[in-house]
């Protein structure tokens, strides 16, 4: 391929060849505020409080299967928002591109921001885009920062979390990191598994209608995985957890790739999941209302809060023992979203 | 320095590693909205418009003559918000870190991006940490989005610009973008001049406040400088413009640059400084209010919009010849900001 159909640096010094880039971005997200062209989105006042979020990405490949780093970029802002109890509305999107990435693949990933979006009912409102010189990158970061507007009356937050309550995983874990790993460069392996890359406001909204206020906190386990996120509301909340390996829905062939890698599948990343801790009383219901929806079809009450060991997550292995589960300690899988 | 000292691919894994980096942040950017360390903050409800914007920062060196990036992140994305006729109130921060970048380093920068947003009145409340590989990133990039309050009745736009109306530029230009050269590696010169970067809120309230609503558009000159962004203007608004070289201020130490390295003035890059397109019955009142705030002090009419040509920029020399001034078209100055 020539010149010709790759980033250049000028794409990113501000004069023509940036705003040709512009034009892209503003096709592709096609809306009014956009448009506009200015550095700023001005946005209706949302009449609530506003819950704001912001994650960058610069997971390797930026093609996988079952989803892109663009598509990626998307879901995991409204998946913040959504498990912040709050409605995705707009977001903003900031492009880190290496010298020389082809255009083509840079449209492809735009252009699946845009679906994702559009899906989402997300506007996306504002941007920026730099270039940087060949070897100064990874062919491309992408930054995305969401707006939201929270339900009236929704306090999600670790503080409530109480012991008794029960915990509910919405579904298999490790499919992201996994599929990601079979196309690490050095790496590749035949595991037949896809990201489970999802936004996930609507199975947010149906968990929350359900619970009729029950539910305490809830979060999306990404990098580290379900037991560094439930590691951190133990530690948030001060209380104990005790959860159940055989209650964990986990693929077949997520966990033969773990054995053959050496890798647990409570650690691997997950871009499409959640966890909810929820008062005991409402439990069902909020399990079946997962269940319901598509993303939620695997839903599972997987443990439950302790006393104690305060701030500490328990594992009762299949075979009956239990053994304490820390955090991500090292460097499991680095550039994983 | 061993490797205690600086970023590993662990810090950027999620496990403790993480944990540690984000106990920094938090401390740095100190306040009860980001200390719930949820991924996403939940604000008051803003009781107006908001105004929503981001940029990336790639600058290259990270530390120049007058800041740093993180202090850059943080001006650049409080300057989007004011010149859009909005109050910054928070800001989210993500960092993008190359494995190898000395600790201190970050540290100096974090607390650089602490100190600014507290001077700014601004809360840092929402933010993520990644780490790539050595030779994949360079050092650090900086994502900030910002969001602030649109004053009531306040509408800053492109489309309110009119034949008859005046330009006002506040200050210097070429400062940020010579200063960031002169310490580029393969280039060190030795020009005594310090980049402009500064938070423009202050200023931008004194000139809205004098300008009893006759402030049509404002926008800052970073990237692509002074002259890519009246042409941005001349295009939006479908007007012409015409501004004086002999009005525009430029140093003599920056001119001595630009001569030396065969640049122009016009189209580097400005941290600090704005210009704002006004109705020509308050520019002395706004005048007057931009040059009392210390950083306005220079402030000067440079030029005025005409009937046409339509969307073109006009320059009329020091002697006397009208040239027509083109968007910069190539490849300047990369990673400027």
């Amino acid at each position: 391929m020539g010149e010709a159909g790759r980033i250049l640096l000028a794409h990113g010094a501000g004069g023509r060849l940036s705003h040709r880039l512009i034009e892209l971005f503003v096709d592709a997200f096609d809306n009014p505020i956009l448009q506009q062209l200015n550095d700023q989105a001005v946005l209706d006042p949302p009449g609530s409080r506003i819950a704001f979020t912001t994650d960058s990405y610069v997971v390797d490949p930026i093609f996988f299967p079952g989803g892109d780093i663009g598509r990626l970029s998307v879901c995991g802002t409204v998946n913040d928002l959504a498990v912040g109890g709050a409605e995705p509305l707009y977001m903003s999107a900031s492009f880190i591109i290496e010298e020389g990435l082809p255009l083509d693949e840079l449209e492809r990933i735009v252009h699946s921001m845009a679906r994702e979006a559009a899906s989402c009912g997300v506007k996306i409102v504002t941007g920026d885009t730099k270039v940087v010189e060949r070897g100064k990158g990874d062919k491309l970061f992408i930054n995305t920062a969401g707006v939201g507007r929270v339900r009236d009356g929704m306090e999600l937050s670790p503080s409530r979390i109480r012991p008794g309550d029960v915990v509910i995983l919405s579904g298999t874990v490790g499919d992201h990191g996994m599929a990601v790993l079979t196309k690490r460069k050095g790496l590749e392996i035949d595991i037949p598994v896809e990201s489970d890359c999802a936004p996930l406001h609507t199975l947010v909204a149906a968990m929350i209608d359900a619970s009729r206020g029950g539910i305490r906190a809830m979060r999306d386990p990404t990098r580290g995985g379900l037991a560094t996120i439930l590691n951190e509301l133990c530690e948030s909340s001060g209380c104990g957890m005790l959860i159940e390996e055989e209650r964990i829905p986990v693929r077949s062939e997520v966990r033969g790739g773990c054995e053959l890698l050496g890798l647990d599948p409570l650690y691997l990343a997950n871009e499409g999941k959640l966890v909810a801790v929820v008062d005991r009383d409402c439990a069902t219901a909020v399990l079946e209302a997962a269940r319901k929806n598509h993303l939620g079809r695997d839903a599972a009450l997987i443990g439950e809060v302790l006393e104690g060991p305060p701030g500490r997550l328990l594992l009762e292995t299949s075979v009956g023992n239990r053994r304490i589960l820390e955090k991500l300690s090292g460097e499991q899988l680095p550039r994983i979203c």
